[in-house]
């Protein structure tokens, strides 16, 4: 049955271009309000607090999503991922430097990443859900990180791991284990299963 | 280290856009040959025969790849992807129509897709990769699915399951088991690794 009510409106409270694109490859209807967190600040009293990495980062996505102003008949959307590797938090590298220095550190490793994709709306508790990905990288050569820095350069700046999955990042594994969509940023089928919920797509 | 001779060319013997779009986004250099062969025809006579769904999509695969004419330092990639759903095996729809009756009967149920991607090259034993994924199409609304044909209609009937999971295919699903760029009709991280082995990429 549809609702005869207006669906919410839906917001993306995420900069991220591949975030974006997962929604309209799928036919969401919505708009993008990028919304800005002290993310280091937020992360480094977290793990001080002894917050362990799927409550980090989904604080991470509510306070994204609450860093707007929420509407009535409005859904935010907040997301954040996060690189777990040997114990340790990773963040966008600065530099094509310091992206050669984590792969070659990455290179023949499994890593992780752990996302989170949150909803909030007036009148509804938030919505959060929780993503890992195991990712085993490949023993790559030299010849091939060169090539793959040359070509990728700044894209990989945008990126916790160094890579675009999506793209020329595939060449750098040899098997992965986890749903694609939250290997690249978004679990968009139990986001659709909420939104449908909340007949904010029809269902 | 890299190897003194100049790598294979790469042909893919497909015309699907999608398959295309998964060897370029990832960089890699190929040609598109797409080849013809009686799929009707070998399916018929492969089922009589008893073939398993498995040994008939990967003799397709193989079929296509040996259709072109292969070339020296020539690598010939092959592939098809076969959907078994409630034991029968579905080909393409044939028109919008159709792909509304088979939507509406794999509604709530689980199919399977089944694909393979083969390899031929002078000097090499043929390679095949068979990959099998399990989708659970979610109970969808009559309302959902009359927009769905709407927004879809003919580019419906370039895809086995009537559905372009990396579009709005998306919509029709729940939950799915396997590799992502398996569903769309191409193991791309196994197809990298043997294109390495045979110095077809950079490793």
């Amino acid at each position: 049955m549809v609702s005869d009510q207006n669906p919410p409106k839906i917001i993306l409270a995420s900069a991220s271009a591949i975030r974006a694109e997962i929604l309209t490859n799928a036919g969401i209807k919505f708009s993008v309000s990028p919304s800005f967190v002290n993310e280091a600040k937020i992360k480094e009293q977290s793990l001080r607090q002894g917050l362990k990495i799927p409550e980090l980062v989904e604080k991470l996505a509510l306070e994204k999503a609450a860093a707007l102003v929420l509407g009535n008949d409005e859904i935010i959307i907040g997301a954040d991922q996060i690189l777990e590797f040997g114990g340790s938090v990773y963040d966008k590298p600065k530099s094509v430097d310091e992206a050669r220095t984590r792969l070659l550190e990455m290179r023949g490793q499994e890593h992780r990443l752990v996302g989170a994709v949150c909803i909030l709306q007036k009148g509804h508790k938030p919505w959060c859900y929780i993503s890992t990905t195991k990712l085993l990288m490949r023993n790559f050569s030299d010849d091939f990180l060169k090539d793959y820095l040359a070509q990728e350069r700044e894209a990989l700046l945008t990126c916790v791991g160094a890579y675009k999955f999506e793209g020329r990042g595939a060449l750098l594994f040899d098997k992965v284990e986890g749903d694609f969509f939250s290997i690249l940023g978004l679990s968009l089928l139990p986001l659709l299963a909420e939104l449908r919920r909340r007949n904010a797509v029809v269902a």
